[in-house]
């Protein structure tokens, strides 16, 4: 039998990223017990059901009690909050660890707040989907891709080393950046691209919906996502999102200018680019 | 034994779209013979070993004589020559059709240089993908997918519903609009977006794409498209497609106004009206 990397997980929020990480544990069996929390009862039912977890709580204390890993799987709004609740209950030498999708305001809340024999790692994994909830929770959901880990002067080694192993097991490309490196690259690949599909959906009319073909909804998927999620993940790295938005405009608007002058060399090259540098990433 | 729509049937240029009506027609067994041209020898085997053509040549007027349908699947660029060069060698009564994403520069040019006793309509399917050629063409592309109609004061009724009948019978749902309001539609819907994926792409930096995920792959794997049907369709609706990039740039600045001002509930708001009016539509 396989040697647990901790004897007992904590997943405060089974949705999506929670319950998938829940599953793909199980699956790896990296953990002797999974106990995980929810926002009200009928969610708490379908991740035990789903079998994300083993245990349901919609106490905070009692999930994280004698925890060796305690995941936060909530949206960034309710970090500060969370992590103030579970911090007296918390076990000397726990790993305190979050999914947020901006890192420096989380990692830099989590530091100050948890006590010194708590050690936190922030991580963001780089895998998700527009659905919402653990009913579209998958095991497989980190397989081949990339997790960002962002230790700061404060991290304890051993223990970035063990989230590390931890992500590793699960199928995910471990890649470390600082919080503020994090932050800055995030804007451009996740926010920015999510920025975009949101205002395309509010520029188009109605009535043009009903031709949206393949290309279209491709491009606008991700603003199906969770609203709540998202408010969140803006708020928190609005500062570098503004400057993506501007360089994402100013590129957009060379595109417009070469249109509107009928530049055909110019035309060609930006779409050549474009479609070069596409392919050097899979789909 | 089915009565065929047409007996013969032309296609000038068996790519991804020309290959797909090919395979489509004869699953539906709707003509008694394909013809098929591409530009070159390579690609004309590659049509015949794909049993999307009955018959491959290189020459424009062996292929489309005694046709009774000729569907001109080839970029917007190269159409007006296309048209001049199998003008003379086409049937008395036959039907000519244009599958190009711009509908009134194709249309004007057709009516202006076919000769009155061939009759024109113009059509655009609603299908596609980032792929390119008759090696991802297939038979249910067009399943379930909208193809648009631009009739004019010019066409023949009966050609119209022929050529209706035709797309039908390959699973699609046919929509009337004028030339001048699809170029409209069309702007927003698959220009516009177009237009965004490949200034997305040429705004990020290589060292940021290898944190790129699912919601960025979306949002640009149209930019792979072909350069080549691209420069043609931007170029031919430059006008429109500058129109509906300046009502996007607006509702983007709107956005990044919000995140600028930390104005939680536009932010909420935006949010929320996109995902909701993205759901409407299906994935």
């Amino acid at each position: 039998m396989r040697k647990f990397i901790f004897k007992k997980i904590s997943i405060v929020g089974v949705g999506l990223i929670g319950g998938s990480i829940g599953l793909a544990v199980k699956k790896s069996k990296l953990a002797g017990e999974i106990t995980g929390l929810t926002s009200c009862k009928t969610t708490l039912k379908r991740a035990v059901r789903s079998k994300a977890i083993d245990k349901g709580t919609l106490d905070l204390g009692e999930c994280v009690k004698d925890s060796d890993l305690v995941i936060l799987a909530v949206p960034v709004t309710e970090m500060k909050n969370i992590i103030t609740l579970i911090s007296p209950h918390l076990k000397k030498g726990c790993i305190v660890t979050d999914i947020a999708s901006t890192k420096q305001e989380v990692v830099k809340i989590a530091e100050q707040i948890l006590p010194k024999e708590i050690f936190f790692v922030g991580t963001h994994p780089m895998a998700g989907s527009e659905k919402r909830g653990v009913d579209f929770a998958t095991a497989n959901l980190f397989k081949d891709s990339v997790l960002i880990v962002t230790p700061t002067t404060k991290t304890n080694k051993k223990c970035l080393n063990k989230v590390n192993r931890f992500w590793c097991e699960l199928g995910a490309r471990v890649v470390s950046l600082s919080p503020k490196k994090h932050d800055e690259v995030i804007a451009s690949v996740s926010h920015l691209p999510h920025a975009i599909a949101v205002s395309l959906m509010n520029a188009v009319t109605v009535s043009e919906l009903k031709f949206a073909a393949g290309g279209f909804k491709d491009v606008t998927r991700i603003a199906e996502s969770s609203e709540i999620i998202w408010r969140g993940i803006f708020a928190s790295n609005s500062k570098e999102i503004v400057k993506k938005i501007n360089i994402f405009i100013e590129e957009l608007n060379e595109f417009k200018k070469a249109l509107k002058n009928t530049c055909k060399a110019k035309i060609k090259l930006k779409l050549t680019q474009a479609s070069k540098k596409r392919s050097q990433i899979e789909n």
